[in-house]
């Protein structure tokens, strides 16, 4: 089986139990908004990690049906809120939530999930480890979200966003925004299908490495398509015009370029709208660097170190699944 | 011990509790964030409801502290989350927390405070039964806001509720909305000490009962305040200005009008902005009609219909204070 299939299956079997779980509770004419986010898709990664985790230590494939459901409705309420913050418009090819439906709703959708994730929590095998990890997951989540915020340059104006901006990014500061935001939550995938399967602390310790490594290199990857774009539906320069600072390409072009052209590349990061021009200008001295080639390899060694974590689990069908899914992630970006 | 000081000790003994799981896995510079809401006071009538209920049927008034501080704290969460929804600027006299940190970190703090109530669900005594009063309360508040915010015939411009405004609002469609945003939480507030206490069946539907039936007379109440707005700092007229339909005073005032007059009394709360000459008219329809009077009893009504509740429990002083504290609510109106 494909990666994609594997992807596609996991996908087809995880939205029948969190539909079901969504739609109790809800009134019938809150149904359609909160429907919304998870009925336009995903690729269900982080539900195909934890089936496979489960799978690879051993565990029973169904027994991580109800953990993997609640690790994807976790990072669906992640976007709700996202899109909350950012004024998001579009995802999946989509409007939004908040588009769709308006700020309010979007938020009472969002909170409709959490209650929601509580009741698929308490369903799961070795439920009170499974809430405690979903809980610590979503604080490093929230953390890494405000971490990303307060790396934007511009596009906010309250005083208090004004005020703490963070106006030099360093490497360890990028780590433990991305770690929080994005690596948490695939490190979570990955440890709420060894629950399932009480796998050994050891291969427990070894999934857990390998969504960490791959859940950075899926986010440095991420990073590395919203500059670049090419080879998918995102915006080129996108975190440009979002002014963000927390993006591994525009840090690595920080950090080679001379001071005169880096304070211009961070002046246009700061500019209270970034037009084509100022866009083209950026990408002109981004494409300067060798930052392009930099991040596409940082995003690679960060895959590989995942992969060789599962060095000590035993050959099977789902550990070679692991393997080609991390390929999926590095090889994203080209 | 008057009401007002067990209220302002039940408060002090909660926020303590509060505080330090509010603490927990926060990050230092997001603490005076996620603190602000909680610091900024409160009546703590919800927490002394839950110590008053454990005590009245024969609890250790410390089993009831978590609970209560669970119940103070889905209070603050829903208030964080409102006054996102409602653009709220003040709240008990203060910036509420999106006016002074702005709408992304106050979502972000209202992510947070869900987080930690399950903790202090975890560490409340029949921590599974707690859960689930949780669950089931926050989902009604939500469902309750919902239709509030539907029940508002303007001051949104986002398709999805200009099209899905509700432009007639019963009183059976009244009650269920204040039945979910309001007396659902203050009926959970009793509940969640009379599981504290493992109170008998016969009890616990009393207090049920009398949560219930206080929690409508504290909104009727509320809703009175928020038109006549006297002996509080409430702006007098809030509810018109903010173009709601679902307020008791005036669903009553709307049955008692002619066709004519109803018709613009509607108009005024449909109006794009609702100025003080608008507000006047407004207040003047009102005024000509008894629902001034009709409300005030009809919030006394209910609340003695709550007390009565009671008679079943033995007499003890937390069960005068709940008589006491369903009084301070009626006669708050005056």
């Amino acid at each position: 089986m494909s990666i994609i299939d594997t992807l596609s299956r996991a996908g087809r079997e995880v939205d029948a139990v969190i539909l079901r779980y969504l739609e109790r509770g809800a009134s019938r004419d809150f149904l359609p908004v909160v429907l919304h986010q998870v009925e336009a898709g995903g690729k269900r990664v982080r539900s195909a990690l934890s089936m496979l985790c489960c799978e690879a230590t051993g565990g029973d494939r169904a027994a991580a049906l109800r953990p993997a459901a609640m690790i994807e409705l976790i990072h669906n309420y992640s976007l709700v809120a996202d899109d909350i913050v950012d004024c998001g418009e579009i995802r999946r090819g989509l409007p939004t939530v908040r588009a769709k439906y308006s700020d309010a709703m979007a938020l009472l959708a969002a909170m409709h999930y959490r209650e929601v994730l509580d009741e698929i929590a308490n369903d799961c095998p070795r439920s009170d480890d499974m809430r405690k990890l979903m809980i610590e997951t979503i604080k490093a989540t929230i953390e890494g979200e405000r971490l990303d915020i307060l790396f934007e340059q511009a596009g906010r104006d309250e005083d208090y966003i004004v005020k703490h901006r963070c106006k030099n990014v360093s490497w360890d500061l990028y780590f433990e925004m991305i770690g929080k935001k994005t690596a948490a939550l695939i490190r979570a995938s990955c440890l709420a299908g060894s629950l399932a399967a009480s796998a050994s602390d050891d291969a427990t310790d070894a999934l857990a490495g390998y969504g960490w490594k791959i859940g950075l290199g899926f986010q440095v990857a991420d990073d590395f398509l919203d500059i670049f774009g090419e080879k998918t539906g995102k915006e080129k320069g996108k975190d440009i015009i979002e002014h963000k600072l927390g993006n591994a390409v525009i840090i690595s072009a920080l950090e080679e370029l001379s001071d005169r052209k880096a304070k211009g590349l961070l002046a246009i990061l700061k500019s209270s709208r970034v037009n084509a021009s100022k866009l083209k200008e950026a990408m002109e001295l981004i494409d300067g660097t060798g930052a392009k080639t930099r991040i596409y390899r940082l995003a690679e060694k960060l895959v590989n170190e995942g992969k060789l974590k599962l060095k000590i689990l035993p050959e099977s069908s789902a550990k070679n699944a692991l393997i080609q899914l991390a390929d999926f992630i590095a090889t994203r970006v080209y």
